[in-house]
């Protein structure tokens, strides 16, 4: 995992005895990633390396340009001269990700330049949520799954053993797919949590297996309108967050009939919509 | 502070004792907001609704657009049809900043759209770094200011006591600035990390406290690359985390001459740069 980490020398200061030392510290990768589509450059982000074709497809879904991995012709990592394919070790240090989408479907990543270059216009007022919302075509309301509080409030400890980089570093984010019966699918960390999040749901849409029917995505921080909307662009219909949502969060979870976890710690968690697919087992006493 | 919290129904369920039960919950309120620039959008944001011309004015100076106050003739909030100034009550609903730039500045702010334009080549090999670096006016080796570590120490409680949204929605970053004595100077908060720093800046920008020399900024979480270079522009010569900062936000701090502190909490801290201004006091034994 060449890359995902950085040694660095760090002085370490006790304040109770004074104590100053010097020791070598590991922290979490952070490098600029550029997106191309079709030779346009549509995004700038900064991300811990690794699973970075994930996080482009993941993020061409979010942000509406793709709907299918069959809208992808092809995504491969571009490290400066040479170009070449990811071939899934997920160990690169390859700044940019050039990917070309099905004819006929390029035009819709001008979309979002024009989407970005009018949105001063889209967000006046009332109708903002609305214009701000990217269609989906998956309708959450059909998907019937529940899921047992009991198990969802082991899920924060699996996800925690399941990030590798995080307990060396203290310094990432995790997004952790789980199917309904509590078992990890997939798990990405990024110093971004908007990015681990992209790299879950970009595996998955590479992997053919959107729409998440029947899953749960547990992210490690907070549950903004952006990861809400990310869930329901992948079909996903139990989002769970170990820390609070925000207002718009969870106005959009409602609208769109997806089931809204927060404050999931400890042996508690607020539901905040959608809480019809949230079972609660109840022990008979002998 | 209305427009900050929104009030919503959440179901509590506690799986000790399967309970489940109604109440109401107030969250961190997330809106977007626009920026416009001479009448041509330059950023869609979703932010905490409150002190936003503060953000708007930190937001034009962390991306290069002005770097003195007298660079802004006119900001203004504009609610749909209306627009008219804020008057200092950060109480608002208005979803749009207007501004217009001195004469003569308004093609730096086209500089903006053409680095985002072409910034895949920017972030091609080693000089990535560089590219993305936002160049300073403030050269920060001059501020030989020195703090202590026992008065750091003490700045998360203080900046926690001075969350007033926090304490009631457990869903909002922090930003703090404090003088070199551990005075708290201005606090902000959002659910976005980086809008709390642009918050605290762009009122000091406009403020006429720029460069911040002798100050240290605190945030509740991580320190990322943004908030390094954030900090650079402002003049700003200690920046403090919480949490873990990234492999970026310690080289960069290493660059500009920024004192980096990192996992600011308890009775410790990790000091990645600039240690030379941490003093550490040692009590003489009776």
């Amino acid at each position: 995992m060449a890359g995902r980490t950085a040694r660095v020398r760090v002085t370490r200061v006790n304040v109770e005895d004074a104590g100053v030392s010097e020791r070598a510290d590991l922290l979490a990768a952070e490098e600029p990633l550029g997106i191309r589509v079709d030779g346009q450059a549509v995004s700038l982000t900064m991300r811990t390396p690794g699973d970075d074709i994930d996080l482009a497809a993941g993020f061409l879904l979010s942000e509406g340009i793709v709907a299918t991995a069959a809208d992808i012709v092809s995504i491969r990592l571009c490290d400066g001269q040479r170009c070449g394919h990811d071939h899934g070790t997920g160990d690169t240090t390859g700044n940019i990700v050039d990917v070309a989408l099905r004819p006929g479907l390029a035009v819709r990543a001008s979309l979002r330049r024009a989407f970005l270059t009018s949105s001063a216009c889209g967000v006046c007022g009332k109708t903002s949520v609305d214009d701000l919302h990217v269609p989906s075509r998956f309708d959450l309301s059909s998907d019937q799954v529940t899921v047992s509080a009991q198990m969802l409030a082991g899920l924060p400890d699996k996800l925690r053993d399941a990030q590798r980089i995080f307990e060396r570093t203290g310094g990432l984010h995790a997004a952790g797919l789980f199917s309904a019966a509590g078992e990890l699918l997939a798990v990405r960390e990024d110093v971004g949590r908007h990015n681990a999040v992209d790299k879950v749901i970009g595996w998955a849409l590479q992997a053919g297996l959107l729409p998440l029917t029947g899953t749960i995505l547990l992210v490690s921080g907070r549950a903004s309108f952006e990861l809400v909307q990310k869930a329901v662009l992948a079909g996903l219909p139990v989002l769970a967050a170990v820390s609070a949502p925000s207002s718009l969060a969870v106005r959009l979870a409602a609208d769109a009939g997806l089931t809204l976890v927060g404050f999931l710690r400890g042996r508690s968690m607020n539901v905040y919509a959608g809480v019809e697919r949230i079972s609660v087992l109840r022990c008979v006493p002998d």
